[in-house]
């Protein structure tokens, strides 16, 4: 059970990690964090989101906590398990944010001391900008929180991570393999980041926001792209993502062939498939 | 000049068409009404979208207006220009509201008397919804509208249908050849609703919407698509979509590659690209 005497540490205050430690101490927990840099905690700390933080992990500091919770770039969070994990309080729980799966979760769970329990989490929601300055954990209304367990993980460990996504907020709970994750992740987010990408990239456009209906705005908002973490994670998740590029543009093609070769029944028959489709994601 | 004293007929009562009715008449216009059903009729009177509406054009009745707006599909509206011009009054003007110009602004033209005047214009709103009980012209509050006038028009007649762009409350009026505008929609509208329908449809994806974030949901908006309508808007433009999709496809590809390579520079460098292009169109 999470209950409010759980003390929860934040690793890594950026945009989500600083809207994590928003939402848990609106909720009356107590929140510490470790960051990078010493702006970041005075902020934080003036803007209530945290009750202590520090840049150094020590053993003291660390060991406090009864939670978890890493929000960092995939490799530092490897990095730092493997340097920091000793302070970690015994049979601690721990979780994370991280965008990709299979390629953390299963590294974790084997690096990790055996009387501490990792279960991870995708919480799906994020915005163009980041940073702690940006942190809101308004973010979460109507967003889903995905709980990515393994068979090393216990029911009582993977039910606390689910009723942490519960008290931050989110709409909508779930449980996927990660293998599940990522593939879901590859094609509904990753894939329409490159697709985004792509469209921002593949022709001078300045002059052309005189002429832009919603459209074009609604297709490139996410091409705003933080590249280092992006690239990251594409990487993390490379076979899986190359597959469903594969399958967007071999429709695109197929699409593209109806229309060179006038087909109108076939252009009308994707359009009408696309058209019903899409009201399963109308909100 | 367009004055007050000009009353306006609009041929095609739809969601575009509609919408300009309900413009005009909240402006103070005189407004008619030819279209195919009798409902609409009786609907637009109804709410006060349109002073008098026929199903059947005759000389009484469309040769009372002085400027004539066509709301239709492409080739109704080449259809109807044949079937019904010599009912236009003497003088008058002609536009559209076609998604697409260079295959209808120069046949209109070519078939048109020589007493009478079209410039073609593009009013870039719409909506997933279709039909006059949809309209609502707070759809072009922001929007851009574009007059593609040719070297047959004369400047007095294109300033009259800025005007009229004006009149109907859009953001921003602009002025490009039917190529120019072609090549800009192919891109900017036509080949993102390809990129939508290809992205709802490459996939079995209905299971899928517990886990859906904003990203997906942004880019597949348009996925819910008039069949009718896009598709004899592509047809009507397959050259310049079919260059955009392989400007498009091309891009991808090259991501993919950067993505299958492991090339983390390329893939950060196209991002940044990215990212600094969309700022131009931030609204």
């Amino acid at each position: 059970m999470l209950s409010k005497d759980k003390k929860i540490l934040i690793v890594g205050l950026g945009l989500i990690g600083g809207s994590y430690a928003q939402a848990l101490k609106r909720q009356g927990y107590e929140v510490g964090a470790v960051t990078r840099s010493q702006d970041t905690i005075v902020y934080a700390l003036g803007q209530g989101l945290i009750d202590r933080g520090t840049t150094v992990p020590t053993a003291d500091f660390v060991g406090a906590y009864d939670i978890v919770v890493f929000a960092l770039y995939p490799h530092i969070f490897l990095q730092w398990i493997a340097d920091y994990q000793q302070f970690i309080k015994p049979g601690a729980l721990l979780t994370d944010v991280t965008g990709v799966k299979c390629s953390v979760v299963y590294e974790v769970q084997k690096a990790l001391r055996p009387d501490l329990e990792f279960v991870g989490a995708h919480p799906m929601a994020g915005r163009e900008v980041y940073g702690v300055r940006n942190a809101n954990c308004e973010i979460f209304k109507g967003a889903n929180y995905i709980v990515t367990p393994t068979d090393s993980n216990t029911e009582e460990a993977i039910r606390v991570i689910e009723q942490l996504g519960e008290t931050l907020g989110f709409a909508r709970l779930s449980r996927l393999s990660p293998e599940k994750h990522d593939e879901m992740i590859g094609f509904l987010s990753q894939l329409t980041h490159c697709i985004a990408v792509a469209l921002m990239t593949c022709k001078n456009v300045e002059h052309m926001s005189a002429y832009t209906g919603d459209s074009f705005r609604d297709l490139t908002r996410i091409a705003k792209i933080n590249d280092e973490m992006w690239s990251e994670l594409f990487l993390l998740n490379r076979d899986e993502l190359l597959s469903q590029i594969d399958q967007f543009s071999g429709k695109l093609e197929e699409l593209r062939s109806a229309i060179a070769s006038g087909d109108t029944d076939s252009l009308r028959q994707l359009m009408r498939l696309s058209t019903e489709r899409r009201t399963f994601f109308d909100k």
